[in-house]
């Protein structure tokens, strides 16, 4: 195979973000409501992967839900008409991602009173959501079936920063040239301890899996001093 | 159905890059380069859709390609090998998007001797490469099938600013809850004079229409002063 030519194009990134991120960590960690950061590319299946986790989550953890979007509010209305939960839509004026004092900003518009979890969908974006840390106690990331098993290697650090990656649409994989073992090889070269869960969020297969996960770290992070 | 809260977070975006965007544009003219920006989210289909089109533009036009990634070189392998025709790669040390001086950067390091059409593959995002003008003389977007006929609600700058859409994946359609009408009509809710293209880059189909778009496209640009 030919050899193609490399350029490095580079440009600084600012930062002060970490110590805010830090301490809305700490205050959500004294109210007892463990955020979970969900990030994914536009059109990965946040949305319905959120409805079918609540579903199972329901009863056993009381949740809020804020959806970051830069325009509409499509995603808050389904996720309100189907679960019933507290359900806020952020907008974020045209940006690209959420820091910790813009969750903050959605996170005082909660009730949070009775709120164990509360869950951010990000912008649909893999590159700036994960520059930024939100202040949460996990992040997982959906990787759709359609946008290719070679992902990681082209956005390495949202795999990097991910506790979960689910593998979502996993019910269209015969239509696709997708290679579940090599996603799996591409996450891990990125991050060897991400958890990687193949779920369809349409039918709810797989989902268990990630709620089983999710309500052991809740259990763990409440009970950690 | 319910209302939801809707709250605006803002934060102000810096710019002067309109300007560099603007001579470059002009220096691209008088070397008779045409500059396409190709954008969609991450695994839209933008490598695929490049060879496709560039099979069809062979020997009609002198073409050389920028694969703009985060990390990687798989996409500008994947198109020399397939094409043989000049392809350089950039990495954004991860950068989001590519502005007018990034692109530059792109372009000095390539030939451009017999280069009718320069074909830069922007960064697989639906929000920041949107918000900067790289000196393009047209911007295409990708949106597939299985990202869903919302996204021009969710996204609309980015549509707002293609002059072509083309929707890539048709083949898939009868797996996805998609409504190819209603894609339409959300693109043009956002951006009237849009003009939208199914395709199919795996295949093929439909590919000729958008070449022959761009065939006129380039050929109308050579002839203006």
């Amino acid at each position: 195979m030919d050899e193609v030519r490399i350029i490095e194009i580079k440009k600084s990134i600012f930062e002060d973000n970490d110590r805010d991120a830090d301490n809305l960590r700490k205050e959500l960690k004294e109210r007892g409501v463990f955020l979970l950061n969900l990030m994914s590319s536009p059109g990965s299946g946040k949305t319905t992967t959120l409805i079918s986790a609540i579903s199972l989550l329901k009863g056993k953890l009381g949740i809020a839900v804020m959806e970051a979007d830069i325009d509409s509010d499509v995603d808050a209305r389904k996720i309100k008409e189907e679960t019933g939960i507290e359900t806020i839509q952020l907008h974020t004026g045209g940006m690209c991602h959420l820091d910790a004092e813009m969750t903050r900003q959605g996170l005082e518009n909660l009730t949070l009173q009775e709120t164990d979890l509360a869950i951010l969908e990000n912008v649909g974006n893999l590159v700036c959501p994960a520059e930024f840390d939100t202040g949460s106690c996990c992040n997982v990331m959906i990787l759709s079936v359609p946008e290719g098993h070679d992902k990681p290697l082209k956005y390495p650090l949202m795999f990097s920063i991910c506790d979960v990656v689910l593998v979502n649409k996993i019910d269209v994989a015969p239509y696709f040239d997708f290679n579940y073992e090599e996603c799996v090889r591409n996450i891990h070269l990125r991050n060897p301890k991400a958890k990687v869960m193949p779920i369809c969020a349409k039918t709810g297969e797989g989902v268990q899996a990630f709620t089983d996960w999710l309500l052991t770290e809740v259990k763990n992070w409440k009970n950690k001093n």
